[in-house]
């Protein structure tokens, strides 16, 4: 004759049968969790979901047992590897610079990557033929009069590339992700196509660490981790806010490279995301960007404008200096700056053009004063926003860069302007 | 009748004839240059070999022709991509920490990189079997006896994996190469193996680039270059002392990481080379390390060393310590440390016993320490070598963190001991 079950026998027995459908067990005393656990193995029932609803208790009985008894732990990154899981479609705008009037091929190849996503096209005010955007999207068109309507005289010129920045102004979300027309989507070396988008979001959604080169890079990703020697107090890293990603074929070359090298094109899937150390400045190029708008807005202005600057990448420097003025906000209030994955691939449409204007082209003259400005530049502590450290940055530009050129002085009016403008038109979150 | 060809003609058909076998043209005098390079492509003989050497005279109008006629140019990096050419086998010692007996398997899997070079293996003293070591090599074995005898009495302990650093201060050569015991050559994304000597002395002798962030990585790579926005005044670089390669299948974590993630496996081949940049401090590993001797020797000890210290890489501290010092060196002096490529396959012989030590490893309380001590260090500016930069160092860690843990002040010890040890036995060059 078997025994009368205890009352907490048949309590456990009654949460095994339910044991899959339970969504914590976090409350149960410990030797109650350890005798279930051995319940739920006995019951065959110890599947990958459940062992992840022990494990999620941080009992450390629990920890040792499935150590001890060499149980093959679900792989438990971070973040969950699916980050639709975790962003919303609320919380993203796509933001497009319209250089060319057909973009339907280029909306054709994101479809599948943009769709789910409000998209901003800011089309080029010097550019007069008319857009033609496939259906099938929710975008909104902004033109030379949407410009000029609201915000009426501005020293900012939107022109060119430049008019995506816009696109960041109007936008009203939390993300913004923007890549060039003339950009589509890339394969990885599998030959999968990459969505960029979402790689974007996993960079700034997962943190960044600026304090410590980790030499297997992103330690967030899924088989990564820190390695040896990186201290435990540095682990939980900081926010990242600004996500540099890369290009294929076309690669994004000043004019003097691109005519040297014209048969070159860069092919080096390299698939890693690394947070780019403290103190280290980058060349942030617009090709690909992403960044969180709310915090880093302020910050993101078309600013230095160089004399000569056309409609071709290779002719700007304006997202390179806001590269570089993000990268020094971004050290100053400790955030984190990413580059590498996502790769976009680069038509080469442009690529044989440098030569054109190669002799007029004065980015050469211009790093070569900007780079050491802003590796000796420290922002002072009582700037406390990223509002607070462009109106620093732009009084320090003004009084150590404009003196050698005056196209430091316009990048100091345009960042003051920005500033402004950010106040009354951008601040605005949905 | 054809009319009678001039002197100046007569001269350039025969230089035309011998094109193939020119080595030079550059005191032909440009419109003699241009002249003769119509000639050579009427006459079919433009082969990549000739239209560099044409384009080796830097003569404008040749590079405009070669530009306007649409000529592919051979690609031309800034080094020979065969390493061969420029490195020779006296120039580089192979340096192995032998802390198993029996070497035959790693021996023989690295044979085709290895048996060009002088072989140093320095057997761990605490190991009383004798090496296997199998024959073919040019290889030198150094043992307890032989540390004692060239050393004496020294407060340095060069047992496990310190071993490795014996073998640096009895190297007479300008490039050492160590790698673990227990690592086998890696094979990259297309299934070739990796040759991780030739790897390391490329990183070695191209430049590296510590001022400013390449986001393609290393520029001097084979289909790479700057990118827009990057100085010119930077491209140059700076000469690189140290190489840090990685690892795939067992990944280089400590105790705790081990522990947690016992079934994971570093399977992402990055396929990168990058320079840390300045300021940066990061994690150099010894399991797979290149340097410069001539010039780092002073600065390449075993310093660090915790209580538990044993012979799993894991429980080491030694090599970070190492690799910091190294870096706040080169970066006060004004050199590069890359990281990156080689990869080597890494046994995970060792990987499941993490668990047993983990409780008594004080590393976690270590290197919260260790690394804001790194991080705001700053050398003087008198500090013009590498021997004056240790020295400093030396007296900076007795002064600010031998007060917190007695195994700062052995470092320190350890520090000052070996600059004597590298003046006295480590200065000499082959």
């Amino acid at each position: 004759m078997r025994p009368t079950p205890t009352l907490l026998s048949l309590t456990l027995d009654a949460a095994l049968l339910r044991i899959a459908r339970l969504q914590d067990l976090s409350r149960i005393p410990d030797h109650l969790l350890v005798d279930l656990f051995h319940r739920t193995i006995s019951a065959g029932k110890l599947t990958e979901k459940v062992l992840k609803l022990f494990l999620a208790t941080d009992c450390e009985e629990i920890v040792l047992l499935v150590q001890l008894l060499n149980i093959k732990q679900p792989l438990v990154p971070v973040l969950p590897t699916s980050m639709s899981l975790i962003f919303q479609d609320s919380e993203v705008d796509i933001v497009i610079a319209a250089l060319q009037p057909n973009l339907t091929s280029f909306f054709e190849a994101w479809q599948p990557f943009f769709s789910r996503f409000h998209i901003i096209v800011v089309k080029d005010p010097d550019m007069a033929a008319d857009l033609k955007i496939p259906s099938g999207f929710d975008v909104k068109v902004y033109t030379k009069s949407d410009i000029e309507g609201l915000l009426g005289a501005t020293s900012i010129n939107f022109s060119g590339h430049s008019c995506r920045y816009f696109g960041y102004l109007v936008s009203r979300k939390k993300y913004v992700i923007s890549i060039d027309d003339n950009c589509l989507p890339a394969k990885d070396t599998a030959g999968m196509t990459v969505d960029a988008v979402t790689q974007h979001m996993i960079n700034l959604k997962t943190p960044a660490t600026p304090f410590f080169f980790n030499t297997l890079y992103d330690p967030y990703r899924k088989g990564a981790d820190f390695v040896r020697g990186y201290p435990f107090s540095l682990r939980e890293g900081v926010e990242c806010m600004l996500s540099s990603g890369l290009w294929l074929h076309n690669a994004d070359y000043d004019p003097m490279t691109h005519v040297v090298k014209r048969n070159q094109r860069n092919t080096n899937y390299v698939d890693a995301v690394m947070t780019v150390p403290l103190g280290a400045m980058m060349p942030v190029s617009g090709i690909n960007v992403a960044f969180n708008r709310e915090v880093l807005g302020p910050v993101m202005f078309p600013g230095l404008r160089i004399r000569k600057e056309g409609k071709h990448r290779w002719d700007t420097l304006e997202d390179i200096w806001n590269g570089l003025c993000a990268k020094v906000v971004c050290d100053s209030l400790g955030y984190g700056v990413k580059t590498g994955l996502p790769y976009v691939m680069r038509s080469d449409a442009e690529a044989g053009k440098a030569l054109e204007s190669l002799k007029d082209w004065e980015g050469v003259k211009v790093m070569d004063n900007v780079l050491p400005f802003f590796q000796s530049l420290k922002l002072s502590r009582t700037a406390v926003t990223v509002d607070d450290c462009v109106k620093e940055l732009a009084s320090i530009v003004r009084e150590k860069l404009a003196p050698k050129n005056p196209i430091f002085a316009k990048a100091a009016d345009a960042m003051e302007e920005w500033t402004k403008l950010w106040k009354s038109h951008g601040a605005q979150n949905a």
